[in-house]
This record gives structure tokens, sequence and C-alpha cells, in this order.
């Protein structure tokens, strides 16, 4: 793996290039693409700046801005180590999307000037997505830019991960007919996927969540719980339960690990509610394998790996979320995220459900494309109400 | 022109477009291009920076980085309205030059913001195109820069321009059998293109250089003379010379404008010494028109026009320039520029040489590639000596 992955990075120089979609090889198609002709889009966008839109790539063009601070499971690896992972969501953009992806790779760790490159570079894109940028510092950077900027902006290890979790559990309830406001859940790891998928379900309706981190499990006022897991407390563990991972997990029917490789037991799946399901995250190596999960009981059990039944993979997300918002040219609101879920969830047709088909194929061709169309159709719909 | 313009914009919504280098379409294609194989490159980045260059596209990627401040002939349009402009660029560096460019327009006019946030992105690009940023900022921010950052680091605007015009004036002197470093110049516009012409002319050995603004001829002490142009009295004008243009053409061999349209009479070309040289390079009407100046007794003329000969055009610099400097990971010293000047100019052999033939048309296909040629064996040659 690792000779082949350098070999086919070498050999290709990067996975990106950028191309001219107009032939510039007589003296006309120079006069209308650049100097003088040009002159013409661009004093109709001063005029009107919307017109951006009309005439540049703009809007099919965005940014995957990066500090490097948390590239995969590798953790602060610098700009620069970190761009071949950016490339890589670049061309999953282009390819998964149509959306043409610009890897910005930033020198700087400090939040708000991130913040201020991000706004400034923004004329140039449609859409930011952030990457790869350590929590809590994630939040902050996203919620300001989410504020500041007329562009969408997302950050896709917090909210990619949550969108397909919630398709994934609402596919897991309507096969095994369960009441998706009653699942009690323990999320294993706040950071910023665990952190997104609690809000995101919580919105949804599900108010029995527990949240563990590595020093167990999260109440209000536990010494050492600050920033978003401060915030958490306000939405989790209403019964005030305290104790560790295997405490929390007495009792539930849904595990969510975006945490560590091994840290869940058979003894602990046999704890929970009868039939659990288990989503098991982390990556490469999950919280408990697939195959350890379903032999401890678990109906329906899910991982981030390829080699399992139940991917859940943000690349189901992000590139037709984008195409979508690019196309409807709105922002990324919670009900954006929602009808993402419900649009990935529809893909998998009541008689096609199966403890091991809860969630559509990273390569089914259709996901993209429908992701966009629940977001354009939830848009216009939006317009018609205003 | 005007509708043809606008409708080649919006038919193919802008000129570029990201494409992916790789196919991802089974999960060995993921697996190696994106999670879990991407790690290695990564890491190997992390352990020697300079990998970077062998595993991402950067070694041929740049940034075409403007603030939307002095847009073609249309001044401060803002960065959106400049983007058509940077996005033309972007498509000149990858049709003419195999350069991969992206536009990224900025929403901050102040010069250290700039300054920070090329640096912040610099880890993604192997160089930095600024384009159409005002004087006098613009010679603060690529003097920081190309003193900062570790890749090349170059203001067209400035520079592109005085290249060809040196490359030009070299082919001039050949056919005409004169001594270069004795030639009497006079600049007419010291902006940003007129002080890097001037600077670079002095450099090859033209002491007798003669520069003009608005207020006319500049000379040590004028009042209201600051910033590059008290600079530019240093080396020019050490007879002390004051008045208008028309003064400080008298008994020049040498003409060049980037100035302003109809500046320059019939009557100013015949005080000039027998035979001038007269490069009237304003956009898109010239000083003089290419007919008056040679009527009036000009031996050579050369306009920014396509529609005349000797078209004195930078898309004959920039794409060549960057590939070569890229090739050869070095930066763009004076003597690069002079190289570059220098491949220009040998591509007019000397049985082809004439009036109106001293410069390749910029769709002559050997130009790039000869220029990045000449860079990258001066390179050897300086890394040999070293």
């Amino acid at each position: 793996m690792k000779e082949k992955a350098l070999e086919l990075h070498e050999k290709n120089k990067g996975k990106i290039s950028m191309v001219s979609k107009l032939d510039t090889k007589t003296r006309e198609d120079l006069s209308l693409a650049y100097s003088p002709g040009v002159a013409f889009p661009c004093l109709e966008i001063k005029n009107n700046k919307a017109d951006v839109y009309k005439y540049t790539s703009k809007g099919n063009m965005i940014a995957v801005v990066s500090d490097g601070t948390a590239v995969l499971g590798l953790g602060d690896i610098g700009p620069w180590a970190g761009l071949p992972v950016m490339e890589g969501k670049a061309i999953l953009f282009k390819n998964f999307g149509g959306v043409d992806a610009v890897p910005i790779c930033l020198d700087t760790k400090d939040p708000d000037e991130i913040i201020k490159i991000c706004k400034a570079i923004a004329p140039t894109f449609g859409g930011i997505n952030l990457e790869d940028i350590s929590a809590p510092r994630c939040f902050y950077i996203e919620e300001t830019l989410k504020r500041e900027l007329d562009i969408p902006v997302f950050h896709d290890d917090q909210h990619g991960t949550a969108i397909v979790v919630l398709a994934a559990l609402k596919n897991a309830c309507r096969l095994l007919n369960r009441d998706f406001a009653n699942l009690k859940v323990v999320v294993n790891g706040p950071g910023a996927a665990g952190t997104s998928i609690i809000k995101l379900l919580y919105r949804c309706g599900v108010k029995n969540i527990i949240a563990c981190d590595r020093n167990g499990i999260l109440y209000k006022g536990k010494e050492g719980v600050i920033d978003q897991k401060e915030e958490l407390c306000k939405i989790t563990n209403f019964e005030n339960i305290k104790g560790e991972l295997k405490d929390a997990m007495i009792g539930r029917d849904v595990f969510i690990g975006v945490s560590a490789a091994n840290c869940v037991t058979a003894e602990m799946i046999k704890s929970m509610n009868s039939e659990p399901i288990v989503f098991a995250m982390a990556n490469p190596d999950p919280e408990i394998s697939y195959d350890e999960a379903k032999a401890a009981g678990a109906k329906i059990a899910g991982t981030g790996r390829s080699d399992y039944p139940n991917q859940i993979n943000n690349v189901l997300v992000f590139p037709g979320l984008f195409k979508g918002v690019l196309a409807a040219k709105c922002k990324i609101s919670e009900e954006v995220k929602i009808v993402a879920a419900d649009a990935i969830a529809s893909l998998v047709a009541d008689d096609e459900l199966a403890d091991d088909y809860i969630i559509p194929s990273a390569f089914d061709p259709r996901v993209a494309e429908t992701v966009a169309k629940f977001i354009i159709e939830a848009s216009e719909k939006d317009e018609r109400k205003e």
C-alpha cells in the first residue's frame, strides 16, 4: 500500500490541475477571453456584484481550507504535509460532485488569522470547505465565518460525519421500526465530529444522549469540561449520570463512536439494550470491529471501513451538499444538513433495507445528484414561502 | 465585441476549472488517492518538507493574487470585478506555459494584510504572481514577499513589460547596429511598469535615462516626487534636466511610453535623434499610433496592440518565466529577468530581424519553451558555480 500510494502521487506530481475552458489560439480568442474584451464582464460585475456568478467560475469553485492541525488520524502535521489530503478532497469534490475545489493550506494556526484570510479570499470562491482544523478552534472559526460571509461555509469534519450518521440512523429505525426520537444514544468522542453528531441528533428530536470523552461521561459542572464540551452538557445527560464509557453504555439503544481504536468490548455491547445499533467509526481501526460487534449482539453495525458493510463515509455528503448549495446559492443551515441526510437515506428503498445495507455505497452514482436535488428543491420551497 | 465577450464568459460560466489527474472509480483508487493511502505522502512530507514538490501539485501551481485596485485600464474596480481578468491570466499561464494557476482575488487593500495572506497561503503554491495591484503599494508588497517567502514572487505589471521591452530594445540595437549601453532613453509613466523598465535598463548598462510623469521630468529634489519616483531620481537624469515631456524627448534615441493615449506628437518624435526607436505601449490607445510614429521618422515603432507590427506584450514573458523558475525551483532575480529577455530576443534570427519584426509573435509556439529553457540552463550554471 505504501509504495503504491507514494508512486501514484509522485508519478502524477500530485492530484489536481487547473484547466482552461476556452481556447486562446487566435488573436480573436485572446481579445475576447483577455484584453481588451475581458473588460466587459469586469464592468458588468462592477455595476452589479451578483454578476460575478454569471461571468466567472466562482459559482462552482470552492476553497478547501486547512491549517494542517488535525489531518486524518495524523494530528498536527502542518500545512505542507496536509496538502496531499486537501488535494484528495479536491478530487473527490470534482469526481463525485462536479465541484471545482482548490486546496488552500494555511501557514498559520491563529483562529483569527484564519478567519481573516478566509474572508479576504472569499471573492474568488462560491463556498468554503474547512478541513482538518483541530477542535475546539474549528468551532469558533466556522461559526464566525458562517455569520460573516455571504457564501456557504462547511466544516466537513464536523458536519459531514454527522449528516451521514443521521442518514444511517434514520434508516436503521426505518428497518427496525423503532421510534427515532426515543432512541437512547451514547456518543464517544465529543470532538469536531462528535459534537456535530450530538447537536444534529438533538435537533432532530433525540433528547436522550450521553457524551463521553477520555475522562468519562460529561455532566454539568464536571471539572475540566470547557468549551464545546460545556455546551454539550446543556443538551445531553439530563439524568446527570456519572462514570466511564462502560457505565454510559448500559441500557443504551445506540452507540456512536468517533473516538479511538478498540475502546469498546463485547461486554459493553452486551450491556446495551437488546439488538443495539453500533456505529464504530474510528479510522482506520474502529472502536470495536464489525464482526465483534455483531457477535456480541449488535443488530446493525457500521464502521468507517470500506471492507465491511454499512460504511459510514462522509464522501456520501460533501460533494452533493456543495453541488446543491452552489446551485441553490444558499447557505448551509441545520435544515440543509437534515435534507442532505434525508436524501442519502432515501436511496435505500424499503425492500432493499437490511441489517447490512442501511446506507448507499460511496460509489453509488445517484448519491451526489440526489443530495443536490433535495437541497435545491428545499431551497425553492423556502423561497416560495418567503 | 462587447456582446461576444459577455456571451463567451456567460456560456462557459467563467474560464477555469479544477480537474483531477486521477480516477476515483474503485475502492482501491480511493484508498490510494485518499484515505488511508494518502497518509503515506503526508508522512513523507512531514519528515522532509521538500517532498511536497514530489508528491503534490505545488510544484506547478501558482496563485494569481490581486486586490483589484489597478485592473487593466479600469482602475480600482475591486476583487469581484477583477476576477475575469485573473481567470484570463490563469488560462494564459496554462495554455501558453502549461502552468496551473489559481486566481486569488482579495477583499482587502491593506498592503500588510496582502503580504500576510500571501505568506499564509504559500504552502499550496509553487509561486505567486501579483497582478493589477496599484502603485506604489505594489512595490512594497512585492519586495517584502520576495524577501520573506521561499517561493518565486513576480509582479507581472512591473516586470513582465520590462522584460519584453528589454528584449525588443536589444533586438532593435542588434538590427540597427547601435550600442545598447549608450542609448539615450526617455520613459514616460514611471508607475509599476515604467519603474521596472528603468531599473532593468539601468541594470543592463543604460545610464542615460530620463523619466517623466504627468508633472513633467523627474529630478532630484523636485517637490512632490516621493516613493519609488524619488528612488528613480537616483538612477535617472544625471544632467538634472527640467521641463515637460516634450523637453525630455529632444535629442533622445528611444521613447518608451507606459502612460496615456495620444500624449506624444509627431513634432516630439521629430525632435528626437535621427531614426529613433518608439515604443508607445499605452493600452488600448498608444501614446502615438504606430503609423504616426513611423511617419514622423521613427525607424522602429512598437505598441501594445496586436493589429500592428512589433506587439510588445507581456504574454511573451510570464508563462515561460514561471514555467522556467518552477522547473528550476529558483527565485526571480534580476539575472533571471535578463535571461528571459535574452531568450525572447533570441527567437528572432539575424536574417529575420526587420524594422517591423524585432520581437516574436505572442502565438509563436517556441516562446514559453525557450524562455523556460534559458532560465533552467542559467540556473544549472549558477549551481555549478556554487
